[in-house]
């Protein structure tokens, strides 16, 4: 076992998402991992420093910092420690700089802090928008959305808007496809007549399934039968109104989401 | 202006985060943001570096270009267009593998891929806890809450649970303070009886006035003078029960819950 930090002057939030990402290329590996925001001072740099030496000699391995620093005196701490540091900022500013012809600010924490109102204000509104349209409670609300999210019960239309709205700043909706829309054979009108803003989710039978399980243990909606059904009248309204669809049998919210964003070309 | 590519061959959000992050240290110059997910084929990389030309031939500066990609043949046709391509894992991958003795598995995707069902599960089930525990709707469920968060209304509550959940995979409930409870001079017995996962937040009078007009201009709840009473009453009964309070005037949601993580002491 090896520890790994993510460290950071603020959040940390983009040296633990760059990190994880590398450390997901030796997935055969166990790391203990350690999230440590808001190394600001010095002292705290020592004192992370000393917690590098002490899970060093708890694991006999050197750990690796994943470090995103922008304050000179705060790296050299750091380097100073018993690890790999990986100092992600440092590594990449002399060429951007060369490149923008523009001292970088060195003012920590502007990735997630509230740099530009407008676009934090646009990504709060979308999570209030999808938290109260959420499950179709208000069609009439969809003429307001950027993405319509359809598909049966628990194909994943909840957690994906919710992600879409929080990174992406979308104001996403979503319409539970029900046994009511599969024999009119058609949508609300509140629905149709937002067409180029539906997508649709849909999932292997099996593994809905298995999710509707755990919600409802041995129910008929829980039922392999049912959920084939479900799954199949959904493909099938779907495709008779020309409706994308994507799969989300095996993906996570995060993919769901960027193919969503793929779909609409639209970002920000 | 200046074209930007955050582009990969699968979800693409590490490119976007670090990408992001390295430019938000130069932020007197504009750019235009483009994301690239999944270019996971030579035919989508050369369409990319066409769009590439294009953006130079259009602005009059080459684009850069933010990846993170593992296929040798695409990443040679990204450094063969015209821009400034800033590789991010291949740049670091060399040091890790030489550090841990393993060859990186080159699969596309594993950083927001559900690698691990048991981490991706909790943050599916944090979110629905998050999403059916907003607003104080069910006390009795705080006790299975990793972290409840206090405040007045509009004080960012809701949104920074739904990112504690989301992110971080916490349980997160909330509970609005009203005044009954300032009159009470006490907090429900389902709050109180979770004392160690109890985080207040505040705002700054004036910001909270200006959140509340957006949504019910006028009203005596939307007035400052209200809202300096609400605050203070808020922050009254939080220090009386020795409640750890963040100040979320100026913080966006990631800040505010990278806060909250670091009082917790506690990820993942």
């Amino acid at each position: 076992m090896r520890t790994v930090f993510f460290v950071s002057e603020s959040t940390g939030l983009t040296a633990e998402a760059m990190g994880q990402s590398l450390l997901s290329q030796f997935e055969t590996l166990e790391f203990e991992r350690v999230y440590m925001p808001y190394i600001n001072t010095l002292a705290r740099a020592r004192a992370l420093v000393q917690r590098v030496g002490a899970a060093k000699e708890r694991h006999g391995v050197r750990p690796i910092v994943f470090g995103t620093m922008l304050d000179d005196e705060i790296r050299a701490v750091l380097r100073g420690g018993d690890c790999l540091y990986i100092e992600m900022f440092d590594t990449f500013m002399g060429t951007l700089e060369a490149e923008l012809g523009v001292r970088p600010s060195r003012l920590s924490g502007r990735s997630h802090a509230i740099t530009q109102p407008g676009s934090y204000t646009k990504r709060i509104d979308a999570l209030n928008f999808a938290m109260s349209n959420d499950d179709g409670v208000r069609p009439e609300n969809f003429d307001h959305a950027d993405v319509i999210l359809l598909g049966v019960s628990r194909t994943g239309k909840t957690p994906t808007s919710m992600y879409l709205a929080i990174h992406f700043g979308m104001r996403a909706a979503n319409y539970p496809l029900t046994e009511e829309d599969f024999e009119r054979s058609q949508l609300p009108d509140a629905v149709m007549r937002n067409a180029q803003k539906l997508v649709g989710l849909t999932i292997a039978p099996e593994r809905l399934h298995r999710i509707r399980e755990e919600r409802r243990p041995g129910s008929r909606y829980s039922s392999l039968n049912q959920c084939q059904t479900d799954v199949r009248s959904g493909l099938r309204i779907l495709a008779q109104l020309g409706i994308p669809v994507l799969d989300t049998t095996s993906q996570s919210i995060e993919e769901i989401a960027s193919h969503v964003i793929e779909i609409f070309k639209q970002y920000g």
